[in-house]
C-alpha cells in the first residue's frame, strides 16, 4: 500500500469528472475492507453533483497552502441503514456549513476521511456543491468504523469542532476534549437522526494536513479501479491481480454459507461464513463492525485489523461491502498490509484487534 | 395557580440570596410534581455559587428590555442518574457559553425552563457564575419531562439553537427546525454524555420572552416554600395548607407499598402504589415519566397531566420527587390546576395525556 504497484502506474488525478467516478468507487470499495457504505449509492450522489456543478479540482496533499482550512467529510452510521435511508446531497453540505460557521476562517478544502465505499464519494459531493477543491488524500488509507481512527489523531489533532447534519434539517456542532468522546457522542446523535448522518470534522490548517493525512489515496483508488476494470475485460483472475497490486494475497475462495448481521449502536456488526470452493468442508470466517476486522481459516487467524481484509466476487472481482454480503455469493478473500502508520504501537492502540475487543496481539498477516 | 392565594401574600423577589434557596427549592419541588431533579443536590450547587459570587439580581418578566437576550437553563436526563452523577457548576455555564458563542448578540438574562426541583436551582447557578440577572418566570409553571413542553413553544418559538454540556468538557450547539426533533436529539446526546447534561436553550429577545413565559413563578415558589416552612413550624396540616394554596385538594393519604422505576431512554419511568392510611385496602396509583403523569384511586382516574399531581410527606409535607419515592413512606397526594395555557387545545397537544400514550381525554381534575 505504501508504493503503488506497476500495474496501476503512477498517474494522479488533477480533477474528478463523472467518467472517473466508477473507477474511484470500485477502487475505494476494495480498499474499504467491507465498509464505508455502499459505493453504488454514493456514486449516484456524486454523479448528480458533478453533472450539476462540473468537475471537482484536485489539490495534491503536498501542495496545500499553510493557511488552507481543510475539513474531512463523510457519513457516520450503519451501512445497512444507508442502503434504505440514502443521505441527501443537502445534508452533506449542511454539515460543512454548520462547521464552517463555527470556525474563525472559512473552509477552503475538502478531504476524505477514508478511502472506502460511499465515503470516497461523499466528499466529492461536498466539494462539487460548495465549489471547493478536494485534496488527494485520506485519513485511513482504507476504511475504519470509528471517527477517532484517523491518522490526524495519531498526531494529537482534534476531531472537533465537528459538524453533523441529517436530511430533516437538524444540524449541530460538537466540541470534545477527546476524540473518543467525540465518536461516542456523534454516534449517539447519528442513531437519533435515524442511524446515519453526514459529518464534517478535523478542521485543520494546510500545514498540519500535509503531515497528518495519507497522500495520493484518491488517485490510488482511481488507478486500482481502472486496473480492476481492465483486468476484468481481459478475463484475468481479478482477485489475484488486485491482491498482487496491494502487496497482498488471495487467502480463500469459496461460497458464502451464512451471514449474521445486526444493526446495533450505530454500526452493523456480524460475521460471514464461507465454505471452500474446492472442498466445502473448509471453513472461512470473517467478523466485522462495518469493516472486516478478523479473518479465520478453519479456526486459525489469518489476518486482523489494521491489515486489509477484502471480500470480492470470485467471478469479476467486484468488491462486496458487509451490508451487501449474501448467502450463496461466490467470493474471494484478499488480505493486504495497511498503511505503516497503523502498524505502530500508537496506531495499534487506535485500530488494533484489542481495541475491538479481541484478546490477541496484532501480527502482520505476512508473518502468520 | 393563576392567582397566588392569601396565605403566601404577593411579595416578589428582588434578588436571590443563600437564605432564599431553601424556600425556593421546597416550593419548586412541590410545583415540580415529582420531577425536575432532586432539590437538595441543586440547592447545594446554588448555595456554593451564591457564596462565591454573591446574590443574583431578579428581573421581573414585565421589565425585560425588548432587546434583552434571554436563555432558559437547566438539566436534561433521568433524575435517578442525577442523584449519583451530580451536574457540575462548570457544565452549567459551559452550556450557556456554547450557546452564547453561536448567537449574534451576547446573552443578557437567564430564565428557568421549569419551576421544578433541582431545575429551579440550576438557573441560579448559571446567573451567579455568569453575573447575569435571573428572570422571575419559567416556561411551564410546574415541571414537564421534555424540552418542547415550554410555553414559548405554544407561540411557535424555537428551542434552538440549543447548547448542551457535560462535566467532561464536551459541548455542542444543536439547531432543529422542529422542537420535538430538538428534544429527540438532545435526549440522545444527554444519554451518551452519561444520562444527564446541562442545557441552555430557547434564546429569544426580551420582547418575545415577556409574552412567552409565565410571570412571577420564581417568587411564587419562594412564597410557597415559606408557607410550607411556617405551617410546619405551626404544626398545621401542611399537605392541606399547600393544597389550598394551589387551589387544589388532598386526594389521598397513605403509605407507599410499591415503586417500580426504570431508567430508560434518558428518563426515569415507573409507577408508585399507595395503600390507604385509614383503610389499607384502598389503592392509589401514580404513573410517572420523570414527572407524575396520571393518578388513579381504586382504578378510577383522579387527575392527569397537565394538572399537578404532587406527592408530599404526610408528616411535615416535604415534597417527594419520583427518584426518591421509597417503600414505606407515608405520603399524601395533592392535585391542583396547571397554568391555563396548558388546558387549551394547543397546550394539551404538547402535554395532555394522549401525548404521553394514554388513550384518554383530558378532563380538569375538578370536574372528575
Amino acid at each position: 500500500m505504501t508504493a503503488p504497484g506497476t500495474d496501476t502506474g503512477t498517474s494522479t488525478l488533477s480533477s474528478v469528472t463523472r467518467e472517473d467516478l466508477k473507477d474511484i468507487a470500485t477502487g475505494a470499495a476494495i480498499l474499504g475492507t467491507g465498509g464505508g457504505g455502499d459505493p453504488y449509492v454514493g456514486r449516484l450522489l456524486a454523479d448528480v453533483a458533478l453533472a450539476q456543478h462540473g468537475p471537482v479540482r484536485i489539490t495534491p496533499l503536498g501542495e496545500l497552502p499553510d493557511d488552507a482550512v481543510v475539513v474531512a467529510v463523510g457519513v457516520i452510521g450503519a451501512p445497512t441503514i444507508g442502503l434504505e435511508k440514502i443521505q441527501g446531497a443537502e445534508e452533506v453540505t449542511d454539515a460543512v456549513k454548520a462547521l464552517d460557521a463555527a470556525l474563525p476562517h472559512p473552509v477552503t478544502h475538502i478531504v476524505c476521511t477514508e478511502i472506502g465505499g460511499g465515503n470516497s464519494m461523499v466528499p466529492i459531493v461536498a466539494a462539487a456543491r460548495l465549489g471547493l477543491p478536494l485534496v488527494d488524500a485520506d485519513g485511513m488509507g482504507r476504511a475504519f468504523p470509528e471517527l477517532q481512527m484517523l491518522t490526524p489523531g495519531l498526531l494529537g489533532i482534534s476531531a472537533t469542532p465537528l459538524g453533523l447534519a441529517d436530511e430533516k434539517g437538524n444540524t449541530l456542532v460538537l466540541r470534545s476534549p477527546q476524540n473518543d468522546w467525540a465518536e461516542h457522542i456523534a454516534r449517539a446523535v447519528a442513531v437519533s437522526m435515524g442511524c446515519t448522518a453526514s459529518y464534517a470534522m478535523y478542521p485543520m490548517a494546510g500545514a498540519d494536513a500535509r503531515a497528518a493525512y495519507i497522500p495520493g489515496t484518491l488517485s490510488w483508488a482511481h488507478r486500482l479501479g481502472r486496473l480492476h476494470r481492465r483486468s476484468r475485460s481481459d478475463h484475468r483472475d481479478v482477485p489475484a491481480v488486485i491482491a498482487a497490486e496491494l502487496d497482498g494475497r488471495v487467502v480463500f475462495r469459496g461460497k458464502v454459507t451464512g451471514v449474521e448481521r445486526r444493526t446495533v449502536g450505530g454500526f452493523v456488526r456480524g460475521r460471514a461464513v464461507l465454505a471452500g470452493a474446492g472442498d466445502p468442508a473448509e471453513r472461512f470466517e470473517i467478523e466485522f463492525q462495518n469493516e472486516n476486522l478478523v479473518a479465520r481459516y478453519d479456526g486459525r487467524i489469518v489476518a486482523t485489523v489494521p491489515d486489509l481484509i477484502c471480500v470480492v466476487e470470485s467471478d469479476g472481482g467486484a468488491p462486496i461491502t458487509t451490508e451487501n454480503l449474501g448467502y450463496g455469493m461466490r467470493a474471494s478473500v484478499l488480505v493486504a498490509p495497511s498503511d505503516p502508520r497503523w502498524r505502530t504501537e500508537r496506531g495499534l492502540s487506535l485500530v488494533g484487534p484489542r481495541y475491538f475487543g479481541y484478546d490477541l496481539d496484532y501480527v502482520p498477516f505476512e508473518h502468520r
